[in-house]
């Protein structure tokens, strides 16, 4: 007689990364980049992207906007001509404080994924749940203000190893802050070693072009790929 | 025969209520009052702790510090010789975003209640689970950051609307910021009438004693009530 062989399916209860690689698929056959953008409440994450989509060079961007309710920043990307599609965790998804899978499942039908190169996914604000749960995105990038203090990489490491971008945004504040950039440049490198980082001011425009220059690089992998 | 009466119990499946009310029967019993501090990742709930627990005239004030790791903010107060209690979601608790009764539940043995007239629970980092779960306590404040923008209690209204204090701070960086603050406060009035605001600075010191003289108000509600 044969002996049995166990075949162990570790992520068969995974609902989650289940519907998520449902989404992966969705996107592939449109060719849409997909980056999944985070951060804790009031960040920047609509200023950046405000910035950073409306000329994109050669790249046809969309967002997705997760909120808990209301759709103040969706209004905020319309009105630069940015293609955006509110999704609210607070009806039907119990206040969600994060996006996961199948909220952003629910949301295909809504996307013109015919008309997109990139799709920005705005989690909703929070540096905690986000993190953990994979949407079908392709690259994971956060914002994290220097107004936070220079100790959050410690306190919410799981966000900062998720990401392979962290964009440390409103440096132009940092003349006015008790805060330490080397330190929390140094932090961030201690929980995630090597990890990218980009500099920026929503507002004054420092470091956007690179920003800018990142996305546009992340949607070319996926041309290569194809 | 007689009527059949039928007595609906309707929080007798909400388990989170129910351990709730036995940590407020504990702190009852020592005659602590408790407060549970909220607010977004950075806004400054630690630092004002610091500024307003070292000298509470009269009040013995101890701290209960939950994050999802390490112990960062539990080691300023410590140094600031505030008692002070680290809880981590992160071992044990599935690293939750927020604390809940059951967490708060397994954190009473380590308090010194009969050392204590206040306890402030320094909740983690977070604008929408913490405002969901009671923990026991007299009291829900929250911190609002002015850097986080003018549209946050918008956003989070849930939160807004938990709390009967909003400790709008970093009021000193106001000069550079595209915020305005009276949009901010009709915002926070319009989810929350007539709930009391303090404006803060925790590095300039301003509004501090305000603050201060709100911990001493609260503490005497139950002096009064006892």
């Amino acid at each position: 007689m044969h002996r049995t062989r166990v075949r162990v399916i570790e992520e068969a209860l995974d609902a989650n990364n289940t519907i998520a690689a449902a989404n992966r698929a969705d996107f592939d056959r449109f060719s849409v980049t997909v980056v999944n953008l985070m951060s804790a409440p009031g960040a920047g994450k609509t200023s950046l992207l405000e910035l950073c989509l409306e000329d994109l060079p050669g790249i046809r961007a969309g967002v997705l906007e997760g909120d808990i309710e209301g759709s103040h920043d969706a209004d905020r990307l319309a009105a630069r001509h940015v293609p955006v599609v509110q999704l609210n965790t607070g009806r039907g998804f119990g206040g969600e404080c994060h996006l996961d899978a199948n909220m952003v499942r629910s949301a295909i039908p809504a996307l013109p994924l015919d008309e997109l190169d990139l799709l920005v996914v705005e989690n909703v604000g929070n540096l905690v749940c986000p993190a953990e749960f994979r949407i079908g995105e392709d690259a994971r990038a956060m914002v994290c203000s220097v107004t936070e203090g220079d100790d959050k990489p410690l306190k919410y490491p799981l966000m900062f190893r998720a990401c392979e971008l962290v964009v440390v945004n409103k440096i132009d504040l940092l003349e006015h802050l008790d805060v330490d950039l080397d330190r929390l440049l140094s932090r961030i490198d201690q929980v995630n070693p090597g990890v990218r980082r980009i500099l920026t001011s929503a507002r004054t425009g420092e470091g956007v072009d690179e920003l800018r220059g990142w996305l546009v690089q992340v949607a070319a992998r996926r041309r290569v790929a194809a």
